[in-house]
């Protein structure tokens, strides 16, 4: 399994992704899930991936070799005219990786299904964000809709509905992506640590900050040990239960 | 989809239901997943399903069936030597409704499966809470896992995990069940009002309260209204996201 979570704010795009891979749970190994393209002052994009390593893996690399080899291999999504047309080439080369395994070779129980999460940010328009099914259709976040979860959604998706707020800073952001976090971590062995933070914002058209959260981070010890005390805390303050 | 959740305190035994059954997004009613059944100073048991509807309300009519005619249909939970043997019956009557189904007659695109809670006490021993599986094979609560979920179990466990406490009391424990069935309703629209709850006070050996609690109730409505408010609280009093 998997857990990312790409978010919009006012102030730009965070990605949060953890990297534990596995088949089994007596085979887990760690990988990074987030990928991150840039030319500054003219594009910026991070990709995140849940579903099969192989898959997400040879999107990736497509994508990346596209971009090093620029006027050989087209097309690269570093010179899509907007983040729309950079999202239906990511969406395309998923589905073409998707199907090239799906019926030849040796067969396997799972299938090679992957989920993605593309955002980013073209000079001249704004940020956008989407989410891209294995299908190779794709939905875009907005104000009703302005987070997308994908892998382990359930488990740290309350705190992300309740707490999340458009004009949240960056940090109050990564607070509540560490807490949805490690609610995850907590209920599902096949999510954990480390986990990759990049921020993008809003027409630096440059990388933002990145990060890496390892799994004895002493913020991250912190906050997963000091959550339950405050979940207490604020059980405590409503009403009692009366017949 | 359903949620229910049986939980053990010091103080007994605590169930909670939802009611909502659908078959499709368009096909939605309301039905009682919590039955139970007394002998006043003998024994006490509480039921609770989730699953194919059929053959939830087949387990549970037949389990009914057998102690209404105590004596000329056996085996009955109300005649059990305690509450394993009776966990022993419904599974076993479990089994047999859904092998009964499942390879005869009309096709259907989905499974006739369903998962129960079952929770007790008998006389001369404590009261005891199961999961009962499809299969016909079931687990007992204990000081480890001291509650069980059935249905759509992700969206509130975090809340309970982190709040659960064996020496809290019957209120509490409801207010934290309210907690997370709003959370679990928020994000689940096969998860809805009423709810059922039903206690079993340690040694009474007779039903305790039962309540139901509908979509418009003042409380549930104030906690649903107060719980987003108290986690921004919650959420406010950890330290801050620092690079």
């Amino acid at each position: 399994m998997t857990y990312c979570v790409g978010m919009m704010l006012d102030k730009g795009l965070v990605f949060m992704s953890d990297t534990r891979t596995n088949a089994g749970v007596d085979n887990i190994s760690t990988f990074r899930k987030l990928v991150s393209w840039e030319e500054p002052g003219e594009r910026v994009m991070t990709l995140m991936s849940a579903g099969n390593l192989a898959t997400t893996q040879s999107v990736v690399s497509i994508l990346d070799e596209r971009t090093k080899a620029a006027g050989e291999r087209e097309p690269s999504i570093l010179a899509a005219p907007s983040m729309y047309q950079a999202a239906r080439m990511v969406a395309e080369t998923l589905r073409e990786v998707i199907e090239e395994h799906a019926d030849c070779g040796q067969r396997a129980d799972s299938t090679f299904n992957a989920t993605l999460i593309l955002g980013g940010q073209i000079k001249g328009s704004s940020p956008r964000l989407f989410l891209i099914y294995p299908e190779g259709n794709f939905i875009e976040a907005g104000p009703d809709s302005p987070f997308f979860q994908i892998g382990e959604t359930k488990y740290g998706r309350p705190i992300l509905v309740r707490a999340y707020d458009p004009a949240m800073s960056f940090e109050d952001a990564l607070k509540l992506l560490v807490v949805s976090f490690d609610s995850t971590v907590k209920a599902n062995l096949s999510v954990g640590a480390p986990f990759d933070i990049q921020l993008i914002e809003t027409d630096a058209l440059r990388l933002g900050r990145r990060h890496r959260i390892e799994a004895d981070d002493p913020y991250y010890l912190t906050i997963s040990q000091n959550w339950g005390e405050a979940l207490k805390q604020a059980l405590d303050s409503l009403p009692p239960f009366t017949w």
